[in-house]
């Protein structure tokens, strides 16, 4: 049972009207919401005008649903049986929504679908360039095309009306936002970089264009400045690190690495560049987490044969960032790539490919996933970049990785990375294995549970004002340090314990 | 200078973005805000993506329009240099608006139009016995139309824009806000005889469908129930009743008489059948109060010599209410009346017009102004039905005219009656003159207090709670008072002191 959810279904009996209570219909269900709790109920003009025949029919015995307001209450619908919320992360590259049954706080189902401004660009930046060139309005209609198409696709597949879904909680970062509400994002890459708002905003669903029930509360995130977003400041809720008594370190790699490190005094942010290998797209086999795609890979030290697992057992059709991460691993293990990431001599099965050394992770029939030398090394930037980036960053304020009580990994690596994997190939640092949590993608739980517990719409406001940005890009260290984790795990293996 | 207008302007200088200080427009703008005191603003999505822009090009120095709300303010808009408001009474005859500067609070133009449910029928239950047989709607636009016709002219005549008009009050009788908001009238006629609301209620003017600004304030007076409306309320809040230490007597005269007596501690309210004499309504040549209509009567008592005064000073056209009154005093006073209304023998120019007495009140070439004797003998009806109502209210709650502090006049007879003729005939009871306050339109009086001065939103709602309707239909004292009232003054003229 959720606590305070975002809407409410309340059922109510009225007292009939009779010559000795000529009290109006409107102000007959303000005295009945009072009694039990709802007092100052703002009723929208098209209920009110519902409201004699929903009464008279019903024997004044109804059903409402209610959203809880900064102040007061406001009265979403008159009649329905049941309520339910979405929560949606609005990824650069994926868009990703979660549908919650409000009356209960069950979590009924998780989807993702491509963020349709992809075809725009993949690189955020690009579409902010686009969008300064008069492109605007096509980029934010094809995101609000892609998050309605995810809410009727959630609500197909669970066999629910979109006009039941009465709340939905929107997380994404600060350009996402703004295209999301229609915001001018020109000034965001220019400087001095000011956004048009980092407040938390509240909507009706039909002002935000979604197909939900028009008088939906959608309430989007605030973004914390033009480099941290609603998405970061949702997966802090989510991690739970402003409640934290001693630092831990969140790292959510997505298009990007963004690292968050703070504890409930203090918490600030940083983001560097990750290259799309974390996300599987390094590789030509590189593939989105979904049925058929490889997630897990082991190979045997001895007779060097490789079982990859594949999501839903199906036949594999490409392998995802954990299973990269994995693949790697075990490779280095097994000894068929040495600490740069070229094949070995033990990498008896190495073929040539288009001129590239190439090794096979299966085969089936005339179909062949291979992963070429160039891939690794390209990979193992990527995870150099990483490292070198969490090493600097905690660096930075006085802390060693020794200090953090834990390590929060989420977005496509925190799904179902093998954290023993990563931490082999010197990606995350060596800590004790029980100090490190995958939360999944955390924006959308964040999402989630502000959808379920409105008590936590203030510690958000609170922490878009409190979280600081680090920039951390003209680091000569973090150069230093790269160059050394391009090595597996890297040239001085005790940095990854400091 | 208006202390809390619905509406305000507001200038504001913002400081600029720097490196430094890269806060986002809109938390800017509260910051900017928050530091005038307006402190819990919300911003319109449309205003949002404005602002960037508005910023900009106006070097962060910006005019605003704010509106408070119940608690915190709502930006109504970016820009502009003045700020109009509207308060509007909203009668079964007539729709009358009076038109401020919310700046200064100065009242700029008073204007007023047919009602054009009245091609519907005159009287207010036809019309709602025609909503409740399938013509709803075509009322209630009626009703709209008539109140966008009065606005645009009202701007028009003043040369100002709809779109500076951020803030608008409307008071009407319960059937006529229920119009208005587009409310089922239907249950108001049958037992229980409940209203749908009787709460004030907050809209924006695009959601009213009022062709002013779209995101204006309208707010519309809250009903005490089916019998007594905003109208009445807001009549109460003008005359100031609910702050009288002793008893005062509040007679509004339209269609109906609506009687209202109390002072702080209680406010009670009655309506009793007028007719439509009062409203000049009984007579051929009766006509509103406009230019070129009689409004006064002088009738010299040695030569019978009748003097008319016009509106304007044009070709008179017809009378009045406050004509009638003085007319009819004016003849029993010079002796070409009885006590019964029937013409003496001292009324030598008395004719015959298709087969009634008559006298001419005015003749210009070929064009003459009658009043007969059956029309003087229902003005007298309508008189004697105002009269007993008074009186039989009054004594109702164990006070009598002598206990009443001020006796407050609005409506039709509110506007330029003279006193002294009314109690002459016994209309209004004969107490001291300088108890007797003339209000005019009460009602917009009152919707322009609100207007200017949010602080009463809170007294307006209490009231809207406290005075109750006493049902006097059934008085037998009544019929008593009202048979002796037929005369002039009155076949007992203690009573008019009593």
């Amino acid at each position: 049972m959720s606590p305070s959810p975002l809407a409410e279904l309340v059922r109510l009996k009225l007292k009939l009207p009779s010559p000795a209570d000529k009290t109006a219909d409107v102000d007959r269900l303000f005295h009945a919401l009072k009694a039990v709790g709802y007092d100052d109920v703002t009723v929208p003009l098209e209920l009110m005008r519902r409201l004699p025949a929903e009464l008279r029919s019903s024997g004044f015995e109804v059903s409402l649903v209610i959203a809880p307001q900064a102040r007061g209450f406001r009265l979403l619908d008159i009649g329905p049986e049941a309520v339910y919320g979405l929560a949606m992360d609005l990824g650069s590259t994926n868009i990703a929504c979660a549908l919650y049954d409000l009356a209960t706080g069950e979590k009924l189902d998780e989807l993702d679908e491509v963020n349709p401004q992809v075809s725009f660009g993949s690189d955020v930046l690009t579409r902010v360039q686009r969008a300064m060139t008069g492109e605007f309005d096509p980029l934010a209609a094809a995101l609000k095309i892609g998050m309605n198409s995810l809410i009727r696709t959630i609500c197909r597949k669970n066999s629910i009306s979109d006009r039941t879904i009465y709340a939905m909680t929107v997380a994404g970062n600060t350009i996402m936002t703004h295209f999301f509400l229609g915001l001018e994002v020109g000034n965001i890459p220019l400087s001095p970089y000011t956004p048009v708002s980092n407040s938390p905003v509240f909507l009706s669903a039909g002002e935000a264009g979604l197909v939900i029930n028009s008088r939906a509360v959608v309430y989007t995130f605030p973004n914390a400045g033009s480099y941290v977003g609603g998405d970061i400041i949702s997966g802090i809720i989510f991690g739970g690190i402003n409640r934290e008594e001693s630092p831990v370190l969140f790292v959510d790699v997505g298009t990007n690495v963004e690292v968050t490190l703070g504890c409930k005094d203090w918490i600030m942010t940083g983001a560097g560049a990750a290259g799309p290998a974390l996300e599987g797209g390094v590789a030509a086999i590189g593939r989105k987490a979904e049925p058929g795609t490889i997630n897990s890979v082991r190979i045997d030290p001895v007779s060097g044969e490789i079982t990859v697992g594949v999501i839903d057992g199906l036949e594999p059709a490409g392998i995802c960032g954990s299973g990269l991460i994995d693949l790697v691993s075990e490779m280095f293990s097994a000894g068929l790539i040495d600490q740069t990431g070229r094949f070995t001599d033990q990498a008896h099965r190495v073929v040539s490919r288009d001129g590239v050394r190439a090794l096979a992770l299966h085969r089936a029939g005339d179909k062949e996933l291979f992963i070429t030398e160039p891939e690794i090394r390209n990979f193992l930037v990527s995870k150099a970049a990483m490292f070198s980036f969490l090493y600097v960053f905690v660096r930075s304020v006085g802390l060693a990785f020794r200090d953090i009580k834990k390590v929060l990994v989420s977005g496509a690596l925190g799904c179902g990375i093998n954290p023993e994997s990563a931490i082999k190939i010197g990606m995350l640092p060596d800590i004790p294995r029980e100090r490190l949590v995958l939360l999944g993608n955390s924006s959308l739980g964040g999402a989630g549970m502000v959808l379920l517990d409105r008590g936590l719409l203030e510690e958000v406001s609170l922490l878009s004002s409190r979280v600081t940005y680090r920039e951390m890009n003209e680091d000569s260290e973090l150069m230093n340090i790269l160059q050394g984790a391009i090595f597996i795990p890297h040239t001085e293996p005790e940095l990854l314990k400091a």
